[in-house]
């Protein structure tokens, strides 16, 4: 049985990811800038990933950006622009993104963010996009792809296509999306943030994509890695890991995608014959295949997640990344929960080869757990 | 036959340090912050690490926050100590820094900079620092443990102890020290910069050590990781292999100090017999035992390098992080290069495994190219 449900948080790496780093440390550790043969491969392989990455996110090669994850890659972009943005201008942002982009964007642009409204379904409203973009100055756009803690879907299509007509430029953290849905049509946006280890990569490893081939990025400074936009020696056996990881998924997804929106369903209903009044958080809006966040009968959810542990099942109360302190409520009172429910919510998230009977084991734990709770 | 002289580069990965990493990875690959029984194996094995990395470098685990390596620890103290200093306090250094101290210092402290004298030995001068201190608002003294260059060694402990006394917090960029020589007096320092790939651990792995457990790092802002000082999944695996590296070499350094410390003389020697005018830059001073830089007699540097990787040997023209620019000429220049010199300055970095043999094998591929050079 795999009871893991906590693949939005992270992986574990696939077996040809982790082949992938094996053999790369073993024959391409040389430093990618050194002027010998040995380095100029490592350089090599280490742009050949880059053009295979370029291939899956439909971009040109040159506008990647290889870096430490999406929580670096969110920094170095809204620390760059800000220094670039005249001081009138604004940025719009939603209320439910990522402690990556939220915090880097406050310290960043302080005061001068304004959030899109989020529907009941999750989703950002796209009116309040097109009537907010009416106002000047505006120098960024920024919307996840996906959210990490119920899945929705965004409009960013829309959204980009919105933006391009008033000439802003539109950045996106796919962290959530790439690996899950098809990803080559992100190459579009004008940025796009992504990390390796929610695809089955190695920890550590990630890339920025920039609007443009030649523009600089200041974030990490030092040595001329990167075409001079993020010093520090190259991490090629991650970077090849990496994409190897997207790679052997990509073909998959449309298959995984089928199955397990039929899991999913099937696990929501099976709650619901326990529990007929089980809410799931921005359920009519489109969502990631994987992800569900309902609130719970009973009982504070810490509790529902010890409970859980001792049977073998790991979910989440939201993002990891929120998880230790109060900073993940904003995001749930965006996607409609009470304070109430805040403290009641579990997130389960699946991955490719999450089965359906591992989905159902899951319901019966949560049966069983619910018992516990009603016996004592 | 092992040619490769490029350690002050970056190293092979260590077979124990592989492993760690293969083991970690498909162990405890969760994430740090999850609340379920995995997740909090995970964070107690990082904790773990971090107090073994406290025992080697002689300071409380607490202190230590792990990153993706040198070039953002370095950056992230800068960043973070310019957003506390006074507007006019000032900052101590070298002309001899690596780019990824100099560059994010001259972004956040811009002109409030001066550098301390370099002598002819490759050590700064300390009567320079005495002098120096006495100026008011010293915001920080930063200086490297062990030049990248050409291996001089720095008086660390004399600045800390000049800093100490009056009460200025001291930094050193230990990078090319930690992994060659023990480091367990290091601690004493406020602030000490480290990277896993220069002793045998994996690329894109890091440290910084700051001078309180309390006090706080602002460069990577997102989740509440590392204790709110680093976001960013936590990269176990690569924590693991790194800290696994640096107990593995700890215990063999002196042996090995005493035996390469030879073999560099005996390949000093060596070239001398051939050319007794050769210039090794900084000879005078305390040195690496792996790295010599000298001039070398005849024709640019990019060319030996060229003819010495057709014949197997690995070797730099100075620091990767600086060979695709012109900016390594500041560094030369301070270490007493003339411009004549910078352009046929070879930098040689041996190994803990390095072989005398090795190191006789670099010098006759010298010969031979001189030959070459000559012939043609």
């Amino acid at each position: 049985m795999n009871g893991y449900f906590d693949y939005n948080a992270t992986t574990p790496l696939l077996p040809v990811a982790q082949e992938a780093w094996i053999e790369a440390s073993a024959k391409h550790w040389y430093n990618a800038s050194g002027l010998y043969r040995e380095g100029g491969f490592t350089n090599r392989k280490l742009n050949e990933a880059r053009e295979r990455l370029g291939e899956l996110l439909g971009c040109e090669a040159e506008r990647i950006v290889f870096t430490s994850g999406a929580t670096e890659s969110n920094n170095a972009l809204f620390y760059s622009l800000a220094q670039l943005a005249k001081p009138e201008s604004t940025v719009l942002s939603s209320a439910i993104e990522h402690p990556s982009v939220r915090e880097p964007l406050r310290s960043h642009f302080a005061n001068r963010i304004e959030h899109l409204v989020t529907l009941p379904s999750g989703q950002v409203d796209l009116d309040s996009l097109a009537e907010k973009l009416k106002t000047p100055h505006r120098a960024l756009v920024t919307m996840m792809a996906a959210n990490n803690e119920c899945g929705a879907l965004q409009p960013w299509r829309e959204m980009l296509a919105l933006c391009k007509s008033m000439d802003i430029p539109f950045h996106t953290d796919a962290s959530q999306w790439i690996g899950k849905l098809p990803a080559h049509e992100l190459g579009e946006c004008d940025y796009i943030t992504g990390s390796g280890h929610k695809f089955g990569g190695p920890k550590g490893v990630g890339f920025l994509v920039m609007k443009e081939e030649t523009e600089t990025l200041h974030f990490m400074r030092g040595g001329p890695q990167e075409g001079g936009r993020r010093a520090g020696t190259e991490n090629y056996p991650s970077v090849e890991a990496m994409v190897t990881a997207l790679e052997c998924l990509t073909p998959q997804l449309d298959n995984i995608a089928a199955n397990q929106t039929n899991y999913r369903q099937q696990f929501i209903a099976a709650l619901r014959k326990e529990w007929s009044e089980v809410r799931v958080i921005a359920e009519q809006g489109e969502c990631l295949w994987n992800t569900i966040m309902f609130v719970t009968p009973r009982q504070d959810n810490r509790k529902w997640l010890a409970r859980l542990s001792q049977r073998g099942f790991q979910v989440s109360n939201g993002s990891a990344c929120s998880a230790l302190k109060d900073g993940s409520s904003t995001v749930l009172a965006a996607l409609g929960a009470s304070v109430e429910e805040m403290r009641q919510v579990l997130r389960v998230s699946g991955g490719w080869n999450t089965e359906l009977s591992d989905w159902m084991a899951l319901a019966d734990a949560m049966k069983d757990v619910l018992n516990d709770f009603d016996a004592s």
